[in-house]
């Protein structure tokens, strides 16, 4: 079909594919705290030769949390167990809500996971060590995370950026703006929130919310 | 002028209505976990003939943060120091977030103020005694304050539900379903959120939204 023949087509078309888009229940994931863990800092803080342990899978392929922990603390307070997620990546990185940089006393950014230079301090403690880890503290971005063929269909892009509804239904119904789009062939379909946005909304994992 | 002329005057009435109140910066205002308390209750916690003493006032007229708090305890854990807000009401009312909430392991519903019969509740810890509060524990609805004047200029009244975008220029802009508008002769124009919604938006008491 050419879309292009005219103006009244082109809205025509748009307002289908929002229509489309609209339809598709996307479950909902709440990310609590967490911390990815470099090998060379789990040598550290857990001992060389050490592995850690899965606790259960995650929706994500190939991540899972661990049964390890770490304590984190900084200039205001201490959070302890903060679960680990494996496997390890290059970086340390470390995945806060607000609330809980405010218990701390620091102030992350809001980031795409991965994006952690000039980010945040954190003194992790673990078994065997601590380490006043110099970047890694981000407060997650929301974001879709999308298989290839799930974003085919659903005509969405990587680095696109969409509105999500969330809590239709309940006492705490939203719209988040400016959630971002990831498409990889390591991804599930699901939104991610943190506990703030997540309780905000009055949602919790498994739920699902809608593109707007 | 009459508005009921015409469909496409009562359109342009509407969306001129709503253009105008998108143009108020309304103010923010986060509350924090907090407690209100009944006299019987303060007695019984701190000692019958003694007196909240105030730590500063808030933009509420009449209402004011206390130096005092209590603990608050959970079948999952403890919250300390949780300020009261003065002066005592008639029952004793707790409001948390969603996040406390779960670190003390109860679920008390989303409910406008006031509104405590069959809600949740909590074990509180005074310097005197502790009292199994039975209910009053609820996470409070989002509203919007306003006094009289401000709701006859905005074109608002008592009980209406709006919308209302925060966070615009912040990482987490979003848009807030179902707040509730409460005029009364002893409000200040204030948007109420709480921490989770406050965090979720990337917003700070002092900040603004608009009704969209």
């Amino acid at each position: 079909m050419d879309q292009g023949s005219g103006f009244a087509e082109r809205i025509t078309a748009e307002v289908v594919r929002r229509m489309e888009l609209s339809k598709t229940a996307i479950p909902i994931g709440v990310s609590n705290r967490h911390v990815h863990m470099s090998q060379e800092h789990w040598d550290a803080l857990f001992g060389h030769g050490s592995r850690p342990t899965k606790y259960r899978d995650t929706r994500q392929p190939g991540w899972w949390a661990a049964n390890e922990a770490v304590d984190l603390e900084g200039p205001k307070g201490r959070i302890r167990k903060v679960r680990l997620v494996g496997p390890h990546r290059p970086k340390t990185q470390v995945e806060l809500s607000r609330t809980d940089a405010m218990v701390l006393g620091i102030d992350p950014p809001v980031r795409g996971s991965g994006k952690v230079a000039g980010s945040c301090g954190v003194r992790l403690i673990g078994p065997r060590a601590a380490i006043d880890l110099q970047e890694g503290v981000i407060i997650a971005a929301r974001h879709l995370h999308l298989h290839p063929r799930e974003a085919q269909a659903m005509g969405l892009k990587d680095g696109e950026i969409v509105r999500v509804r969330c809590g239709i239904g309940g006492p705490r119904e939203l719209v988040l703006e400016q959630v971002l789009v990831r498409v990889s062939d390591t991804f599930a379909l699901e939104v991610h929130l943190d506990t703030d946005e997540a309780n905000g909304a009055w949602v919790k994992s498994g739920d699902t919310c809608n593109i707007c």
